[in-house]
């Protein structure tokens, strides 16, 4: 057997890990590129406040009142949507603000909805710190 | 006007928190009974491992290593999925098992789709402990 059959379970582990490692590493280094990965029906709830669109989701990760962070990431889960072909991506880690001496705990939650060419967007992004 | 038009943003948020106080009231005194809110294609991610179905979900949840435990609800928050007129629930808070001292903090996130006579049951349920 030449060919390597991957399962629809591995497929969409193999996409959420892949996105996982984009979106942070983006968001440590250039944030702004960070609004290409969301559409114009996309919607965030950043720590309760709610963004819908590119440009309101893109303003508000933009305009945090911090200048560097880091990600550390501690757990991804992921399951397919039953519509659509999205996939549900759970994330919990840390993150390390520049100044700060303490790392922050975070959860956060993504859908990711196939795009034509093959690509995926960020349909849903549900961001919380979990404080101590 | 005597009609109180209601928003679609506010039927969801209401959903949500009306499944939330559901959900972790059966959770803490009728532990069995979680099953119901399950369907036959449902997914849970607990901890990593990872259940299908009523039957798969229910048991995994009532051999819980523990007798009793309580919820304490932090945040919720919601969102619209994009197809099927399911509704994104992401919960932070702490849980207290009997005989523990200390309290741990989770995270959860639910997808709920509608069912035909007005209910909604979760498709989706990944779970997660934050340690510190």
């Amino acid at each position: 057997m030449d060919k390597v059959e991957m399962g629809i379970e591995e497929q969409h582990e193999m996409v959420a890990k892949a996105f996982v490692n984009h979106y942070y590493h983006l968001f440590d280094t250039n944030r702004a590129a960070l609004a290409t990965l969301y559409h114009h029906t996309s919607m965030l709830s950043f720590e309760g406040q709610k963004f819908l669109g590119v440009e309101d989701i893109g303003r508000k990760l933009t305009q945090l009142p911090f200048e560097q962070c880091k990600h550390f990431i501690s757990t991804i889960d992921s399951q397919l949507s039953p519509f659509g072909g999205g996939i549900l991506v759970f994330v919990s880690g840390n993150l390390q603000l520049s100044g700060e001496e303490h790392q922050l705990k975070f959860s956060q939650m993504f859908q990711l909805i196939p795009l034509p060419h093959g690509s995926f967007c960020v349909q849903n992004d549900i961001f919380r710190l979990n404080y101590g």
